[in-house]
């Protein structure tokens, strides 16, 4: 399939289910897609944040990019992350992820090293000259700390750098300057402005925004598909009220212990265990060394799943769980 | 040979010297290797960040390793960085590095990830688990936003899972906790206290650091291997004039413009630089997106040899030398 | 008059005219507040990050606010920020506004000293217990380097210590946190949750903000309150309209050129142009030690204006004018 | 008195003693300036952040300047800090301590406004042109998130702009840096550059510091006194044998549960504490909103003084003191 421009509708970024042995769990992986895409999502998104892509191994990340590519065939687009800290690290990413079939490259701007904003264009002008397919910026400041300047997206976007952009920043202002400044730039029909917020997706979308990659889409995908729908038809009140669903249902992420463990561990830790008491995937374990959530945190999950009315026919949910790593 | 415990002296973080298309340059490298090796270095540290490793491909971290360990042989440990986001990441690159012949690995918190003090111990403990190879930890909040704390150092130190520490953290506070913390720790007599700072050596040294890890020793190996003695003799007063000498010679590292260019670019070029102008390597170019050092700011290098009395001999110092990539 | 409870609309954060001496200029004051009067506003908020309240001394904190009380009477309610680094400091300046008339003080989590939950929470407390109105929480991380929890606000308000919540931090999605709590809090009907934003403003009344206090609506009162009213009337589509216009007009905060100044005197010196530009008051000057705007620079703010239909009828627009104290 | 150029010697940050009810504590105050000149001390530095200006009132800041000066006469040079967050503000204080007594005033760059270099600059000039007595640099990124670039501070020495230095950045390569640019410069023979680390004045003065100004001078005057004159007298052996005991007796400042509280509550606290312990003073609570230390955090204290041998003859420890306001 052509990719397409601009990408629109609800992309999730696909979590990477986990053996105990922190072994990728293709079969839970495979049911995972099905689920989504039984959910209505127009794309997805491989090997992001939510992928947990930067605790997977090389060999990890093109066994998910080859599974899911085969499974799903062309029915929708695949995206993949290429996360890595410079030029020729993403290039090498790139190049695995494409002959592994992903149709369209998400890229972040440099990091570990200190970086400028004439080091960020010229990071993905080479990038784009090398890769076969699309690239779209990731700006997400909270893991890369650096922020990409919205004149700097725009100027890429108006040179053919950049297909799109998805936006994990939390500047709703900015994201607007991408949405407004790309509706102003002819050639730039076919780019797509893509907001990775869960919270303010309906925000997003009323000023503009073609699309949205929630991490919270993998547990609730028919959720956010449904306010794609409401956005897209022009019913605010709609949007909000379903929005504000699943602004509860986010309340999940903090049901890790702060005193115990980091916000991944806590985040990506309650979105595997919501799949895994929603029977989807087979173990909610994370990546090391992420610390895995307790059974009473599991349980702080699964309320928030029945508060939003996602644990409906579970007659005997396994709250008592505990990590096969949990030590 | 059996690595030092603790390790000593002067262990420069090698630059990767790359030909005009980017590839190691070998040849250069092995003269780099040997200029320290003549001035007297106690070790080499591969694969740190002034080596540019965030920047070097897998396949290049490899050649780097394989090739200065054939060519030392056993004279002196070689340690190598195995810098990446998280553990299972960070233990493909310990089983490449040692499997090419490095004695110890270097490594860093997790980035990109956010993460917690219960992570990164976690993360040291899986990784020393499963390394062959004695475990450095490498604190450096300014490329990975986390900074190690002393306590938590000291306790990994005591439980055997970390054989040192390399220090770039700038905190000299923080440091003297940690020397302070390893004399008194009976079991780690064994622990090195390594700092990163090319500045302040002469200090750390006088509080009881066991060795030095410049960026600046691969222009100067002679003045810190120089300054490490007077430091070790007991002569605080010649210790304080050779660090002022290599002071001033550190200048370098401004030469780039700040609006051009950010401070990796310019201090990494400003090394590359001061190696091709002292006849040491054959190409100053750095790693793609570093934007590579105008002739003007590659003359600001060689006056800040000159100064230091680097540049004796050389009637013919290619001032005008262009990057090959500078475009 | 009664405060409102919860205070709704539009409430300017008013700039402070100052003479070319850098005194308050009081008639210029006086006809910004007439010219946010007859705009429509529904408060006025003094003392604000806005109204360069760092900048002003007590004196000039009085005057400013007495002049306004005096010149308003009761005909709407009257903010005043009582700014200063803990509780004690604060604790003057709240008594010191509300002498001179104003009938709430917004106030921020301590600064320059470091803080703590607890530490804020206890600052609060000791305020609305000392102080004789109204307290409203002002949350702005880019000055105070602290951002309030949404949690914190919450139960804070529900014990009825805080009145509302003035949110500068950018943040929608915690913003919109505060909205929903206070929603579902019995007792805080009251609780006014005002975002600060200038360019998401239609976003947070679409989520359910009780008003805005938008620096920008010094420039153009008309604009937010009609942006406010098409929100309220639930014209979304206008609302965006409305908000696209004032995205572009915001613009005029970067005609200051960053190489010569930071950005509060580029933005707080674009309003006081434009408002100088649309002949409302006297003198453009900028408190020390903020940068004046050049002559060019000011007719980069008179260029958002013309762009932004707000410079008609003014047939010459004095470009050259150029600081007083400009050296 | 002449004021010293350059300011040398040891200068504590004379901590404030409070009552019970949060007033400046004079008696207190008068007995901890007596302790801290017996202890041999070159000079007090008023209103520092130790001395919790950040949290006085302007009446409290007045009463401690006159209080002190009144009481040590001209026997040694006593300098006002003048924090405040911008220029008029600063002046303000400039004139109210320069009233008081005091003989330098100590001021930071801009907080809570974003700042920008060419502001800080023309800050310290609009300053230095209005005070009556010399300008010190107060370098403290902790507060006020902004870095005092060394060639600034060298820039504005030269200019005479400057008087000195007080480096709380605990960035001791910047600090050399000034160190070595300040003896350079013929016109600034005056310029003293000091230290506020408690942890790394030995080194500081060995790299050629004229003085420090330690907060934990207020409990162990004496050893700062021993450490600066073993320095003074090439003793670099004697100087860190009593910087080791001093760094473990800093110690104290993590008294305090970082859960309950911030690190100001926590050092301010202990050393507050340690004055009490010790007999000097006769209330250790500090500031609102600052929260007290427990009676076991209290005793947390008690045993760093032990075992720095700073309790001999305390036969009947307190330890079970409860703050008055600790609810």
């Amino acid at each position: 399939m052509t990719f397409p421009a601009p990408l629109t509708g609800v992309v999730p970024p696909v979590c990477t289910p986990l053996t105990p042995d922190r072994e990728v769990d293709v079969p839970s992986l495979l049911r995972l897609v099905d689920h989504l895409v039984e959910g209505g999502v127009h794309g997805l998104f491989l090997l992001g944040s939510t992928s947990e892509a930067a605790f997977l191994t090389d060999a990890q990340r093109a066994l998910v990019v080859e599974a899911v590519v085969a499974h799903v065939g062309g029915q929708l687009p695949v995206l993949a992350g290429a996360i890595d800290m410079t030029t020729s690290r993403v290039l090498d990413h790139v190049r695995a992820v494409t002959a592994a079939g992903a149709r369209a490259v998400v890229v972040t701007a440099p990091f570990y090293t200190r970086t400028h904003r004439a080091e960020i264009a010229r990071h993905y002008r080479r990038i784009a000259d090398a890769a076969p397919v699309p690239v779209i910026a990731y700006d997400i400041p909270g893991a890369v700390h650096t922020k990409l300047p919205a004149d700097l997206v725009l100027e890429l976007a108006d040179d053919g750098v950049l297909a799109g952009l998805k936006d994990s920043s939390g500047d709703l202002a900015g994201f607007r300057e991408v949405v407004a400044g790309a509706r102003s730039l002819a050639r730039t029909t076919g780019f797509a402005v893509l907001t990775g917020s869960e919270l303010v997706a309906d925000a997003a979308l009323a000023l503009g925004a073609d699309g949205v990659v929630p991490g919270l889409a993998n547990v609730d995908p028919h959720g956010y598909v449904r306010l794609y729908r409401l956005a897209r038809s022009n019913d605010p009140v709609g949007a909000r009220a379903e929005q504000d669903r699943l602004c509860a249902l986010f309340g999940m992420v903090n049901a890790g212990d702060p005193a115990r463990m980091g916000g991944s561990s806590s985040a990506l830790g309650a979105f595997k265990a919501a799949l895994y008491l929603r029977g989807v995937i087979d173990c909610p374990a994370t990546a090391e060394p992420q610390i895995p959530l307790s059974a009473e945190e599991t349980e702080r999950v699964g309320k928030h799943l029945a508060g939003a009315g996602l644990l409906q026919g579970v007659s005997d949910t396994p709250w008592g769980w505990s990590s096969p790593g949990g030590h």
